[in-house]
C-alpha cells in the first residue's frame, strides 16, 4: 500500500522527518515546512490514496473529523481568528498523496485566498447547461458510488 | 434553527432563488453566482452552522461523503483536470454559515491558489514551540470533544 517514491508514506512510516502535531488509526499531521503562516498543518491519510476521490468512503468521516478537530486546536493554538481547510485534488497538488492543509487565518493577514478573480454566467441560461452537466456526472456516479462502498464492505 | 439573515438558510428554505445540482437530507449544493470558474458549487448543510468546528461530528462524514461526490461529479462535468475542496472559517467567509467551495481546476487556469508566498520556520526550535502549542490545544480540546459527541448522542 505504501508507495517507495512517496514522501507522504515516508513520513507516515517514519522514515521522513516531519514535525507531528496529531495522529490516530487512519491519519497523522504535522507541521508544513514551508507554512502559509506558521501553524500550518497537513493532515494525511495514513494509507496512500491520491485524493479526495480516491478515499473509501468509510475513511470520510474520520479523516473530516480529525480536521474539525485539527481546526479548533491549531486556531486556538495559534491565537487566530479563523482558519482556512482546503484540499487541492491534482491541480495544485505538490504530493499526490491526499493532504488536508489546516491553515490559522487573521484579518488582514495578507492572504488573498482563492476569491479572485472571479467570473460571471452569462445568463441563466449557461447556468442551467451547467447545472445539467453537474446533474448527468452525478447520476453516472452514484450507481459506481454504491459499487464501491459494497466492495468496501467486503474487504 | 434557521437564521432569517442568513442567505444560505433561504437558499435551503427555498425564499431565496439558487441553481441546485445536488441534495441529501442533511445538505444541498448549488452554482456560486460569481464562479472562481464555472462549475464553482457551494454544499451547505441544510442546518445553520456557522463553521466547520460548530458542525456536530456526527454530521462531519455525510457533509464530506457529499462533498467527495460532487468533486467526482464536477470535475467530470466540467471536463476538468483535479479540483480545489474548500472552507473558510470565519475569516473570508463570506457567509456565516459553513460552506463547502467545489472548484473545478485545470492546470494553467491562472488560479494560484493559496501558495503564495510561503514564509519559514527561523529553525528546528520554533517549529517545536508550535508543535507544543497545538499539543496543548488539543489536549484542552478532546475532553470538550467528547462532551459534545456525547450530547449530540443524547439529543
Amino acid at each position: 500500500m505504501p508507495e517507495d517514491n512517496c514522501l507522504f508514506c515516508r513520513i507516515v512510516s517514519g522514515e521522513a522527518p516531519a514535525v507531528r502535531v496529531y495522529e490516530d488509526i487512519n491519519s497523522i499531521a504535522f507541521l508544513d515546512h514551508r507554512p502559509l503562516f506558521h501553524g500550518h498543518t497537513l493532515l494525511v491519510p495514513r494509507k496512500h490514496f491520491e485524493t479526495l476521490v480516491d478515499l473509501p468512503t468509510t475513511q470520510v468521516g474520520p479523516l473530516f473529523t480529525a480536521a474539525q478537530t485539527l481546526a479548533q486546536a491549531v486556531e486556538f493554538a495559534m491565537e487566530a481568528e479563523g482558519t482556512f481547510v482546503a484540499m487541492n485534488n491534482r491541480v495544485s497538488q505538490s504530493v499526490p498523496h491526499l493532504h488536508v492543509h489546516v491553515v490559522p487565518r487573521r484579518r488582514k493577514d495578507g492572504l488573498k485566498g482563492f476569491f479572485w478573480p472571479r467570473t460571471k454566467y452569462k445568463d441563466e441560461a449557461e447556468m442551467k447547461v451547467v447545472q445539467e452537466k453537474i446533474a448527468v456526472a452525478l447520476q453516472n456516479f452514484s450507481s459506481q458510488l454504491e459499487i464501491q462502498k459494497i466492495k468496501h464492505t467486503k474487504s
